[in-house]
């Protein structure tokens, strides 16, 4: 996609001087993202577009505003390449709000989320809310609604021709990340048809590949996704980028991926295919470290060289993207720009987006009006009445039985394993409470269905209060971790009657909780209110005995049926590797 | 532009070693054009493309055909960002045979020279001309027929309109150097029209800005060509790829740039905007020195490193072109490969293009059948009966006039300066026979308009004989350098009887003839042949004093009005830079 000026005649007018342009940028340090070069320039804009760079002549200005850089560094706006803006818990709007003031001009955006909770409505919605935005904020339509079809059941379930309508939004790119790497590499049916929707239409495709490598891997591209951001190991970087995949280096909340990644790029002469996301961020954490800035400080932190690491994050992410003139300080590009004053805390000081300043100094200062949108009344959770009855795990013997369970290894790593235990039965029920370690999970279809599985985790929580929530990737269901079913229903009703979001109960009370109005995944309160519930729950988790970074992010990957080796989902236990079900029970 | 397999499943099941593949390319060293490494790998190549590349397991090969490499190296196939065919003097499916067993296997080409001579048909022509060949050979659409409108009459005249229906050839990807930089420079309506047909359309623009920088240069940008080819300087080439502009380093049969390119990278950090092309070569320099090969050993030469060469080459000039899946040894890319034995002197022992050895050790062994074309039967010459006397300079004025000359700098440059000189009048005419620096220039259209100019060139061939060539950029009118006018009138009767290429005559009778069929500009004999023609025109031409490299091509320099400062043309002698006439005789 190529970004037009409304008149480009009068564009390369003011190029040439002849007109006056609207802004001048004098005595920058250009970061230029074509030759690695840094050098000072004066930058005039016009009508949103760089009309030229002035390299020599610092004394002729014919500019209706100048901006004094004092020598500070100017580097193109910051991209992140692949968000969930639902995982940051705000509204797109707020998003925007909370990520400018850092630098970051454009991201990608992935509403799979809440596509799981309202289908093709969902994704019309987030496409909504990028209305009069002072930022870029583009749409990745998701491939993988369910993420593992027939294993779990969402809100929604998108087919080929779903994808093909939702191609004619306003903010749509590209297809987001194709989860279903197994159902690519073999070429299935269902995932062959979407992808030929996409190659026919010429937009991009993101990949989602963690580990894979060698001839599946050559199969996957083949397929078509052309990036990854599920690189976790310094293994797998230079075998994808090799096939010409961009790796997509990822600092979100939960996945510090970046010391892998630029460990994985050491004896690699070209850095083309090189990109950051951030993936999943929380809001208080975007407002405490910042954006795409505080992932690029992680990695020349961690020895990548800042030039390589703003290229990546510009002009790089703008071309896995397939967009022709962003990414760049150059004649005829967008003028998203940030002036920085120091390379290392990469701290922006003036923000530009289409040549207007829109953040100084980390205040916003564009005005991002709210819109009434019909979604955000809806209550998003629909589930039947349940009894304690329901969150019992029920032995099919009397004395002892031998369960499969769900064990996390690193408390701070969403892969788990499958680990089998044998545990007492105590009035036909399992019984858990002679081991800390172990809890009941439940997850509960929250779209009609009926359907709900209960489980046991092993080194999640080992906390004893109820802790649920509706956020809970990638079908948000209801995800329930608990030792006594009293509060797991609690907590249950909780979500019924609020409609979603996140809380705990102890002694059948609810004793702390978040709500998230916006299909139980988002709230449209205000930015720093939102930030201050969350921290609240936070420490809530903490108080009681929740040891984690951060928790809100950790329950929901309990159902994610995309990250090996188990997970749970409404349908019962997964073997994610397989694609199969694995009884709770094990059979003697 | 991607290029699809005809069944991407079984090339992904060819990747998962569930099918054989076609052929295996065993033991080879990758040069890997996306991170810049070598290594050791097989490659599996199936339906023309490449399905695997194993770095891993070198045991199990299931592949239809085995290609042991023996450690040499592996590259994507070269390929040649600009070329005018017209200028090896071969027609197109000639013109494969000679530069496929040097590796290159894909072309952009710009059929702007037969295009001004027999306008779309020859666009058309040349687009058949590629049919089933072995070889990728597209073409970009000629932007500027005639070069300079209003300064020279050509065979053709191409506006928007024109250039709208050509764009559904087969082959055509781009518009082709857009050589009128100054009317882009100043959005004249003309260029604009034309430019917003590909802007529209996505394809991309060739550039032609020689010298530009500056302002310029930025508003040419912002016009639409993102490629030039036209750096002669060092200092040209950091402002140009600062802009996002590929630089295009031309090595030509007569402008050798790639020295000057190489050193202007000096302080760059990243190369992604670098590219390699020919523009005009000539069959035996082809034949002799190689193609694209010959241009990357002179690269390596003066100090580019033998990689970044290779990258610039094969993935930048996709990526310029707006090809997707070309360039690198990847999965899911089209399989044009070299195998080469030795990096330093680049000469591939195979050659495969979509998978099939098309060449070995300097031998074509893919088979190229002739076509039979209308086009070249016809006799391209169409010009009106002249005596003598056409050929002679009356003067204005009876003892003295001064006279505006096109006066040649180095003598292997096609860039000239206007000089004045008082010459002395004989018979009414002037007389240029005492100064041995000087000959008579006659530029005669050959479309039937019925336009000449006749008028004086400095430190040009210095030679008695008269010397003429329908080959002659960009119009391709017929182009006569003398001293006696008898002579001239043998070379122009010879070209209206035998329908073009070159000539020289002496004492009023040809004494030699380099015939070229096609359009006056190619021809159709075998490539062994036509090299032996070439190589006895060149002797001949040397015989009678012309000491100059590639001389062929230098004639045809004396009517291009797109090359500073000033040149012929069938209307009068131009001022290049202000696009104006100059009159041949100053006014006192």
């Amino acid at each position: 996609m190529k970004y037009f000026p409304k008149d480009k005649k009068a564009l390369m007018m003011a190029a040439l001087g002849r007109i006056p342009s609207d802004l001048a940028i004098t005595n920058a340090n250009i970061v230029n993202t074509f030759t690695g070069e840094i050098y000072k320039a004066n930058v005039f804009i016009y009508d949103g577009f760089i009309a030229h760079v002035e390299t020599e002549d610092f004394e002729n200005i014919n500019a209706k505003e100048i901006v004094d850089a004092k020598g500070s560094f100017l580097t193109p706006g910051f991209i992140d390449a692949h968000v969930h803006i639902e995982s940051s818990m705000m509204i797109p709007r707020n998003f925007a709000k909370a990520v400018l003031p850092h630098g970051t001009t454009m991201v990608i955006t992935d509403p799979h989320e809440i596509a799981n909770v309202y289908g093709i409505r969902a994704v019309e919605y987030m496409n909504a809310q990028t209305k009069d935005l002072p930022m870029k904020m583009y749409i990745d339509i998701p491939s993988c609604v369910p993420s593992v079809p027939g294993l779990e059941n969402s809100g929604a379930s998108f087919v080929a021709e779903d994808i093909k309508t939702m191609l004619s939004l306003s903010n749509v790119i590209g297809l987001a990340e194709v989860m279903d790497f197994i159902g690519v590499m073999n070429a299935d049916k269902r995932m062959m048809d979407i992808l030929k929707v996409f190659e026919e239409d010429g937009r991009y495709i993101q990949g989602h590949a963690p580990g894979l490598i060698g001839r599946g891997l050559s199969s996957y591209r083949i397929g078509g996704p052309t990036t990854c951001h599920e690189s976790r190991k310094s293994w797998e970087v230079k075998p994808k980028m090799r096939t010409g995949m961009y790796v997509d280096a990822r600092s979100s909340s939960i996945s510090k991926n970046i010391n892998e990644i630029v460990k994985g790029l050491d004896g690699i002469k070209f850095y083309d295919r090189l990109t950051f996301c951030t993936d999943d961020r929380e809001v208080d954490e975007i407002i405490e470290n910042g954006h795409m800035n505080d992932v690029l400080r992680e990695a020349t932190r961690c020895g990548l060289d800042v030039i390589t690491a703003i290229k990546s994050c510009t002009l790089n992410a703008a071309q896995a993207a397939k967009l022709e003139n962003i990414g760049a300080i150059a004649p005829g590009y967008v003028a998203d720009m940030l002036i920085i004053p120091s390379l290392e805390d990469l701290k922006p000081s003036h923000v530009f987006t289409d040549g207007k300043l829109v953040a100084k100094d980390g205040i916003l200062l564009a005005n991002i009006p709210s819109i009434d949108f019909d979604l955000e009344k809806d209550l998003s959770v629909n589930a039947p009445d349940f009894t304690v009855e329901n969150f019992r795990l029920k032995a099919p013997k009397a004395n002892k039985v031998k369960v499969n369970i769900l064990e996390y290894g690193s408390l701070n790593l969403s892969s788990t394993v499958l680990s089998q235990l044998e545990l007492p039965v105590k009035d036909g029920y399992v019984d858990i409470s002679g081991d800390d370690s172990l809890q009941f999970a439940a997850i509960i279809n929250r779209y009609g269905n009926g359907t709900y599985t209960v489980g046991i985790v092993k080194n999640f929580s080992k906390i004893d209060v109820a802790w649920g929530s509706t956020v809970s990737h990638d079908s948000h269901n209801i995800s329930i971790t608990y030792k006594n079913p009293e509060d797991a229903l609690a907590v249950y009703n909780h979500f019924k009657q609020n409609g979603g979001g996140q809380a705990l109960a102890e002694n059948g009370q609810i004793i702390a909780s978040l709500n998230l109005n916006v299909g139980g995944l988002m709230s449209n309160k205000p930015v720093d209110e939102l930030s201050k519930e969350v921290k609240a729950m936070k420490k809530a988790l903490k108080d009681c005995g929740v040891d984690l970074t951060n928790p809100l992010l950790r329950i929901v990957t309990l159902a994610l049926p995309v990250i090996p080796d188990v997970k749970y989902s409404d349908m019962g236990l997964i073997d994610v590797i397989k694609q199969e079900f694995i009884p709770i029970f094990v059979e003697d």
